[in-house]
C-alpha cells in the first residue's frame, strides 16, 4: 500500500474539481484568484479592500481573523470580530471568503463564517487540526509547510481526506532554504510534481513565496505557466501602513494589472481567467477608481 | 524592545533551574537524562521498559501516548490508556514522566498525568498550544521545530513565558537540511548559541537528531561537551520490533554504557551526572539483567 | 561601495545584450534556446543530435566534452575529441556551441572550439577559473552554484567582469534543498531577483533544475513567464541509453512541442522566440521526421 | 561495486593513520591541533602568530597564501610571498604547515612549500584539482563542500585516492542551512558517520563551522567528544584587526585555554592530546606571555 492513496492520481486519474460557494470551482479549466489584505485590520478598512479587490476581478476574499505570529507581542488578529467583518464583506461583495483556522477549539466558530477553511503553513502537520477539518463539509485550503517535502504535503492532504473530506485545495507558498534575499524560495517544481502525483487542485501564493512586492506578478505568471490552478495574493490599499506583510502586498492598481496579464497568459496555456465582477471597460473612470 | 525578552539572558543573566517533580532539576550543575521508548505500546511492554531504563540510570521516563504521524495510516498512540500506563510506570519506578500534548483539547487530560508537558517539533509554532501550556504550572519541554531558526525557537519559548509559565526546557532535536544520510542534522551550534542568548536549560535528543542508533552515543557525548544540560534518548528492549523509531532506539545495554561514558565526560566539563537509581555495582548480575 | 558594481543594474540601468556568434543575441527581446545532449558521446550520435535539435528550432548547441562527475569511476567526457566533434556539428548546422571548461589549463583549448564558455555549477566559486575566462573575449555562461545565494552568484559574475569580460550570461539551474522528489529546487524567484538587481541576461536550465523529464516543459514555460531570457535543455535521441542524465532529457519530439508552446507564450509576455532554422510548415513530414 | 571503494571502511577496516612531516600523525590515538591566522598577512605578523600558537601547543601551522574570496575586491592573499613566509615560520618553529591550493597551475609552487595541501570547501568538487593533488605524495586536507552530502565528500576523497594518493584528511567545516545566526551549521553527525563509513581521519574546523569566536571552544570540545581526530582553528594576535575572519578568530590566550580543556576531555574519550612544544609549567610567567 502506498503512503497516500486518496490523494493519489493513480487511484483517481481525473482532476478533482472543488466547488466553492455557489458558483465557483477550482481545478477545472477556469483559474481562481484569491485576494485581500493579510489580516482583517478594521471593519472600514476591510470592506473597502474587499470592494476594491472585487472590482479588480478577484473571485474569493482572503483575510486573517486569527493570525499566527512568530512573536507573542505582534498583532494576532481580531478573532470573532474579524470573522464578522468577513461575513459582512461577503454579503456586500457576493464573494466567498477564505480564512485561517489555527486551533481545533475555534473550528466551529470559523466554520460558521468561512467558505474555505485555511490550514496555515505552520499547522500543516498539526494532525488533530487536519483530522477535524477533515470531518467538515467545507473546502480546505492546505498551505504547504515551509519545510515540508512534497510527500509530506500530500500526506497532510491524505489526513484530511481519510477523515472524510475530499475537498482539498493545495497551496504552494515557498519553502525555507539558505537563500536570504527572498522571504522564501517559491517551489514551482512542486506545483508540477503535485499535478502529476495527485488529482487535487493546486494554487500558488507568490506574496509569501517571495516576500517582495516587485516579484509577485512575475511569479504569479510563472505559476500559471507551470500549471497552477490559481493564485492567492495579498492586496492592500496602503501597503506601507499594513499591520502585517505590507512589504509583500500589491496595491489594487498593481493587482488589476496582474489580472490582465494573467488573462492573456491563461489562454496560451489552455486555461481561462474569468472576472465577471470587473466593471465593464466602457466605464474607465470607475474602473480606475475601483482598482 | 527586543523580540524576545523573558527568554533572554540579557534580561535574566542567571541560569533558570527548572524543577521536575519533587527531587530533580535541570539547568544547574546536574545533568538530566530522559529515556524510554518512542511510544507507549502496551502496558506490559512499557512497565518493563520503565524498569530497565530506571535501572540504567535514567531520571525521567519518556513515552508517547499521542503520536503525531506523517501518514494517517500509522499507529497514533494509545491516548488515555497510554497516559494511564505512564502513571503506573511512574508509581512503580518513582520517576517523573514526560509526554507530548498535541492539541489544546487534550491538555487537561495530559496535564493530569504528565510531570513535563512536551511540545513536539511539528507544533513548535502552534501558538495556541504554546499559549495554553503557558497558562499551566508544569514544566514544558519545547522541542525545536525541524526548520525553526534559533530566534524562532526562543520566540516560541517567549510565547509560553508571556502566558505565565517560565518553566521551559528547550530541546534540540536536529534540523532539516539537504543531507540524507542522517534523519536530521543535529545542530550543536544551536545549543551553544541558546546557552549564550537565553537563561533557559537546553537538552539534546540525539535519537531524532541522527536517526541512527550507532550515532546516538557519540552525539550524546558531543552534546554534553558543548554545554547541554541533559539528553533525551529512545531506549527499547527490542528495537527491531518497536512500533515506531526502532532504527534509532538504543538497547538497554547500550544505554547503560552511554550513561557511564557521560558520567566520566561530565566531570571534565564541570558537570555531574548522578544516577542514584542504578543498582549498586556489587550486584553485577542484576545490573546486567536490568541494563 | 556595494559588493557588486559592474554587474549591478544601479550602475548600468539598461539590459546588457550579449552577442553570440555572428547572428544571435541574448538579453534583448528575442528568447534564446540552447539544446543538445548532456555529453558528447560519439561523433555519429552527436552530429545526429545536432541536426535534430536544429530542426526543432534550437539556436545554440550544448554538449559536454569535459564532464565533472561525482564519482571518479563515471564517464568524464571525450575531451579534445569531444571538442572536435562539437566543431564539426557547428560547421554542419551553422549553430554556435556552448561547452564547459573545468580547469584553467584547458581554457586555451576550449576557447579555440567554443562560442560560449560554460562555467559549471560546481565551479561557480572557482575564482581563478572565473578570472581566466574574464580575461577572454567570448561570452561566458555562468551557472549558479547549487548552494550559492543570489548575491554570491552576482559576485561570481563580478569576478569575471572585473577581469575584463562583460559578456556574462547567468543560468539558474536549481538549488539544493531538503526536497528529494526533484533533483534540485528550481528557483524562479532568483530569476526575477537577478533581472531586478542586474542588467545581465539570465536563462534557466529546467533539465538540471528538476531532474525529471516530465517537468522540463512546464518549468521552461514558467521560466519564460517569470522573465527569463532563454532556456537551456537536454535533448537526446534515445534518453534511455544516454551516458548521463537520460532521465531528464527530452526526446526531439517533446522538445519540438515545447518550442511551439514557448513561442505562443513569448508573445503574451512581450518577447519573441524566432526559430528560423525550423523546416517550413509546408513540409510537415520532414518536420515530423526531424523533430 | 559501491560508489566509493578506496575510501570505504568496508574495504579497509583499519583506521588510516596519515603521517605529517617527520614526527606527527593523525588518525591514531593522538589528537591533532592545527592553528594560525586565516591568512598570511605580513612576515612580521605571521612569524609572531606562529610562535604564539606553537607556544600554546599547536602541532601544525595554518595560513592562507591564496585566499578564495566571494568579492573580487577583497584581499586575496600574498601568493608566493605568503608561501615564503610560511616556510620561514616552519623553519623557526619546527612545525609543519598546511595551506590551500586553489588552482592546478599553482600546485607545483604550493607543493614546494606546504607539508599538507589543503583543498578548500569551494573546491571540493573541482575534480581536476582533486586529480592533481591525488598524483602527489603529500597529505591532502579535504574540506567538506559547504553543501556537499557525506557521500559526495567521500567521493571527493575517492577522486584523490583513485589518482594514487591515500593520505587524505577529511575536515568538517559546517554546512549551509536556513539558520542565519551561525555562519554555517556544524555537522558533527557527519563526523560520526564518516568515522563509520570510512577509515580516513576526520578533523573539525569550529571557526568556520560557527563563525562566532565565543562558540569555537565548545564546538571544539564537542567535536573531540564525537570522535574527531583533531581540530583546525583560527588564532590571531589581534582579531579585531585581522584582514579576514577576525570575528571567528581566537586570541592566543583563549586558544591556550581551549587546549587545556581538550587535553582533559581527550582522556575520557580514550584519546590523548600531546603538546610537547608547550613551555613547561614551572615557568608560568613565560607561558602566560607566549599564550
Amino acid at each position: 500500500m502506498k503512503a497516500y492513496r486518496l490523494a493519489s492520481r493513480e487511484e483517481h486519474p481525473e482532476n478533482t474539481i472543488v466547488k466553492i460557494g455557489e458558483q465557483l470551482t477550482v481545478g477545472g479549466r477556469e483559474l481562481l484568484v484569491i485576494a485581500g489584505p493579510c489580516a482583517v485590520e478594521s471593519r472600514e478598512h476591510y470592506l473597502e479592500a474587499a470592494s476594491l479587490v472585487k472590482g479588480c476581478g478577484a473571485h474569493v476574499l482572503r483575510g486573517g481573523a486569527f493570525k499566527p505570529r512568530t512573536s507573542p507581542y505582534s498583532f494576532t488578529g481580531l478573532a470573532r470580530e474579524g470573522l464578522e467583518i468577513l461575513a459582512e464583506a461577503r454579503l456586500q461583495t457576493g464573494l466567498p471568503v477564505v480564512t485561517e483556522v489555527m486551533d481545533t477549539r475555534d473550528l466551529e466558530l470559523v466554520y460558521e463564517y468561512a467558505d474555505i477553511l485555511q490550514v496555515g503553513s505552520r499547522n500543516m502537520q498539526n494532525y488533530t487540526l487536519l483530522h477535524e477539518v477533515g470531518k467538515t463539509k467545507k473546502p480546505v485550503l492546505l498551505k504547504r509547510g515551509f519545510a515540508a517535502t512534497i510527500m509530506e504535503w500530500l500526506l497532510a492532504a491524505e489526513h484530511i481526506m481519510a477523515a472524510g473530506n475530499s475537498q482539498v485545495i493545495l497551496c504552494e507558498r515557498g519553502i525555507r532554504t539558505f537563500e536570504t534575499y527572498t522571504r522564501n524560495t517559491i517551489d514551482l517544481g512542486a506545483v508540477v510534481a503535485v499535478k502529476e502525483l495527485s488529482h487535487l487542485p493546486v494554487i500558488v501564493d507568490p506574496s509569501h513565496g517571495t516576500g517582495r512586492v516587485s516579484m509577485v506578478s512575475p511569479i504569479a505568471r510563472a505559476a500559471i505557466a507551470a500549471g497552477a490552478d490559481g493564485i492567492m495574493v495579498e492586496v492592500h490599499q496602503n501597503p506601507a501602513e499594513a499591520l502585517s506583510d505590507g512589504f509583500q502586498s500589491l496595491t489594487p492598481a498593481a493587482f488589476a494589472q496582474m489580472i490582465g496579464e494573467l488573462q492573456r497568459l491563461a489562454e496560451v496555456v489552455g486555461r481561462v481567467l474569468n472576472t465577471p465582477s470587473v466593471i465593464p471597460k466602457e466605464k474607465p473612470d470607475n474602473s480606475v477608481y475601483l482598482c
